[in-house]
Order: C-alpha cells, then structure tokens, then sequence
C-alpha cells in the first residue's frame, strides 16, 4: 500500500478498493473461504440448530490497555453466539472507515483481529468496508455478526432461570468500562488495569463439559452486571439475589468508580459471564470454571429466588437489601 | 417514545436503551424471534449449505427517489445471499446513530425496513443499536448481515463462467445511483427517474426455477456493470464480451451521466442482477425473468469469450472493442 491514509476511493467500489481489499484486507486474514470474493461466503450447517448475533462497535479510544476495537469486535460477537452455548464457527466484518484513517493504525487493528479469531477458533468468513468523507464518521466503526452452531440438547435461554439455581460470575467485575474511562478522563492507576476482553467461548464449552443443563449465560457488557441481572429476572420472570460481599473487585475499579461516581455493577465486562446452573451442578461448574484463565476468580454470587415482582436485588454488607437499578443516563457513552 | 430526538442515553445499556428497543424497535420489527432479546437468535439449518454476507449502509442522502437507507439496508443484504442461489432466511440489523437523530426518521426507516423484508420473506432475527456523539457520525449508518439456505444441487459462483456462456442483465443500469448524485448535485429531472433499489430473490427463485446450472449471479452495485464483468473475468479466468448497443439505459440516466462525467457502465445499480447462463437455456431464462417485475427488461448483452488476459470488454456501436475499465478515483462516494 503506498498510500498511507484511506482515500474516499478505497469505498467506491473500483480499482482502488480492490486493491484495498485483495492487497490488504485478504492476505491478513488469510483463509480460503473469504478470499473466494464472492457476494456471500457458502459454508455446511454442523448442527440443526443455529445462533446468529451482531454487534456494532464505536468504541473511544480505539486503543486501550488489554486491546483494541478490533480485538473487542471479534471478542463481542463470539462471547454473543456462546452465550446460547453454541460453537461460534464464522463471523462477518464490515468496516466505516473515514477519510484520512492511518493505514497503520488499521493494521494494528487488523493483526488483533485475526489473533483473537485463532484464539477463539472462528473464520473471517466474508466482509464488507464503506469509507466516508473527514468529518462524517470518527475514525472507525466495526461490525462484526457471528455464525455458531448449538449442540444437541443445549437450550439456555435468559429465561430459563428458577428458584434455587445459583448464580455464578466468572471473574471481577467493571474492568473494561474502567479501563476505557479513565483513558479517556486521563487517568492513571499505579496497578495494571486493562480492559477483560476475551473470547469466552472455550470457557462455555467447559462449563458444557461439566453438564449440559446449565440455564442461562449472559455477559455482562453495556450496562454492566446489573443490566444482565434484570434482563434475566424479567425473562425468567424471577428474582435475583445476589450478595454485595460476594462479587469480585479490583480495588483500582473500586477506587476509581469512587472518584468517578459510577456503579460497578453499572460498569461493562468484555470478558466475564454470568452463569445459572442448578443448585446441585454448582460445585463442578465452578471447579471446571477455575481451571480455565478467563474463569479462574469465578465465584458463586447469589441465587435465583421467588420474586413476583421480578426484580434483582442485592444483599449489602451489612444485611440490608436494595433494588438493582438499570443505569439511567449517559454516562458511559461508546464503551464498546 | 416522549423524546423527539436519539440521546446518548439510548445507547448506554440501560433503562433508555431498553425503552427503545422493547418500545419501539420490537413492535416495528415484531416477530417473536427478535422479541426473545437473547444474546444470539436461535434457529433451525434448513438445508446442508449456508450463504452469509454482509454489509454497511452509509447512504447520503438518507431518503431518496425510490427509497431510503432502511429499504437499501434489508435489499442490498438479501441480494448478496441470493446472489449464491441461496434463499435468504435470517437477517440481522445494527444501527449506529448519531446523537439527536430525529425518532421520526428513524421511524420511516424502520417502516421500510419492514415492508423490504416483508417482500423478500426474511426475519429481521437479531439487532444491535450504538449511539454516537453528536459530530461522531453522520446521522445514520446501518449494517444488516444476512443468512440463507442454498438448496440442493445449486452451485453459483463467480469462478464458473465458460467461454460460451450467455451475459444476461435483469434491466437498466446506473438508476441507482444516478438517483443519488442528481439528489445530492440538486439536479431535477422532468422524467420520474427514481433508484431501482429492490429484494431480487423472488427474480432468482424463478431463475433457478428453469434450471439449477445457472453459472454466476452478480448484483452490479458500487462500481456498477464495469466492477461486476471484471470481477467475473478475473475470477474465471476467461474473457466477458458485451454489446454496447445491447445495454438497457434509460434516457434520462444517460443525460445524466454526460452532464455529471460519469460513464453509466461505472455506476451503481441496487436492484439489477448479471446472470452467465449456459447458452442452451439462455432463452427459456430470459423468458422466466421478463414474467417478474424486476426483470421485465431482460436482455441478453453479451457472451463469456476465451481471453487469456482475463479482461471485461465492450463492443462499441460502431465495431471497435474496448477494454472495460474498472472505476478508480472517488467520483461516487456514499452511493450505498
């Protein structure tokens, strides 16, 4: 590529999106299927049962400690398919790229991308780039949109939680919304914090290792564990408790929601999940949990209970219990 | 909805992000797959080959003669799937919005992102929506990523062309896209030249109605007929030869063109299809297409010849043959 910046000619659909994309976009990631350039990718059903999710990602910065925008699009869309408990296997990437992006900057967005997508297993089966003049987008916009086939006899579902079931969290929560924040506030912490972000789907498919009849899975990532909780609630028409005490912190998360005023169960995670299994699978869902790195601090944070309301609700320190609000507002704009 | 205008609120994870999605997405797009809100939608593989394409929408302006983003969103996707030979089943939409984008806009569009799938037969199965500082995009971009079946014994692909083929296209080229450059350059026309923007499943369902061995299907779309033919050329491997003559271009389109310096050859169509058919059934093709509305021009334009050069080639009125050049430059930006 001689030029160093994208040209509004690299989205006309002529000579120079061409080169574009068979000189740059193809040989990155490299596979056979998108390389074909045909208008749909063709690939076999592996199963009868299919999950499908999109996701578009406008994250600001683009870079941040623990990755990238394009890291987060791959990672997303396959945490997404997973959490039906399906084998993510394909996945589309389209790009909005405005006018004068660095190609070197595109690059490094690139390389993270294919990483992730060996590291979660799936192919960059077809994709799609626009560009728009200075000015009309900023900088990047990823969309990526997952293929995954679900096993037989899995069937979780957000509204498959019921009395009794424990709920399981994977690892510490607000991380990445931290991480993106205080980046973005110009913070710095003296410890390490990064973003979480991560394919979740090998730590699914130990989880199903142990028992297919888990209930629910979720990740937590707009709106944070308190957004999943009472999406969960409300279609499982339950109540959820969990105990404050009990969830996993970062102190560094902890001190700058402080100093920012966010609520962590408000805060998103790109790289946990929460879990309903039943009562007595508990035990060997978290120990096979603990075995796999993005599962290693999982912990038991309460249990589903009969709530004719439906609300999630936590338990405080001190033995008090409150409602679990949804965020209202728009504090935490393009977090992801 | 009480707010007139999209806040950054809508786009946070929270309590105004699910208003907008159970209040007013869900009942526009109302089916109950989408209505779930899982993670992933869930669905059966209706046949042994999936066809999955994707693409973002970046059109300006948003609304136009013929159409509008929502419409251009749904058709441009089904189009890709069944440009396979695929039926388009499954589609998924993501929106990214800028800050204080009009309900009421939103609200058109989705209308017609309904009434397009409704005419191709797709779900709108799984959905994303971003919000974006105002300044951060340019009003609306949408992405859909769509999912087909490919029946059995179908193989279309845009490396099976053979010297002898026939080179049908389904109607008249460059409307789309010379819709938008006359809206943008604030040209009239007196005629009602609008874009031909439509789902082309339906045309292809009674293509492969005459035979299964049609060779390649191809939407002409951003670097129109000239981007496609060389397309086709290149990945076969053979020569494409068309009769100028033979080109179905309406007077106004090519007006248009010589008033704007655009060849008609270079601009983008939404609702026309290439198919290379066997030479032998070209006339009982032709005959199924001109029964369907969007094909009722139909018109055989040209042949697969032998050509070691691989190129897209055009014969004039007057006999001499020209090389049909790819567009380069960035004359036609945000056409799609």
């Amino acid at each position: 590529m001689k030029e160093e910046r994208i040209l509004l000619a690299h989205g006309t659909g002529g000579k120079k999106m061409h080169d574009l994309i068979e000189g740059f976009f193809c040989p990155k990631f490299n596979n056979p299927l998108l390389s074909q350039l045909e208008d749909a990718a063709s690939f076999t059903a592996e199963e009868k049962y299919i999950a499908f999710s999109t996701d578009s990602y406008v994250v600001s910065p683009l870079f941040f400690p623990g990755g990238n925008i394009g890291k987060l699009a791959i990672c997303g869309t396959v945490n997404d398919v997973a959490m039906r408990g399906a084998i993510p296997k394909y996945i589309s990437v389209a790009f909005i790229l405005e006018e004068g992006f660095l190609l070197a900057d595109l690059e490094k967005i690139l390389d993270s991308m294919v990483e992730s997508a060996e590291e979660a297993g799936v192919v960059i089966a077809t994709g799609d780039t626009k560009v728009v003049e200075k000015g009309g987008a900023d900088e990047i916009f990823i969309n990526t949109t997952g293929v995954g086939f679900i096993p037989d006899n899995v069937n979780i579902s957000a509204t498959r939680a019921e009395p009794g079931d424990q709920i399981i969290i994977s690892g510490t929560i607000g991380d990445h919304g931290i991480t993106i924040m205080s980046k973005r506030e110009g913070l710095e912490f003296k410890t390490s914090l990064k973003s979480d972000c991560a394919p979740l789907n090998h730590l699914i498919k130990d989880i199903l290792g142990v028992t297919k009849d888990i209930k629910v899975l979720r990740d937590p990532t707009r709106g944070g564990i308190s957004s999943t909780l009472n999406e969960i609630a409300d279609q499982s028409k339950v109540g959820l408790l969990i105990q404050e005490d009990k969830v996993p912190i970062k102190k560094s998360v902890q001190g700058a929601c402080e100093m920012l005023g966010f609520d962590p169960f408000q805060v998103a995670n790109e790289g946990k999940l929460i879990a309903i299994v039943p009562k007595e699978k508990t035990e060997e869902v978290l120990s096979a949990m603990k075995n796999n790195i993005y599962g290693k601090d999982a912990v038991v944070i309460g249990e589903v209970v009969d709530d004719p309301k439906n609300r999630a609700m936590v338990k405080t320190a001190v033995g008090a219990t409150r409602i679990l609000d949804m965020l209202i507002g728009e504090q935490l704009p393009r977090i992801c």
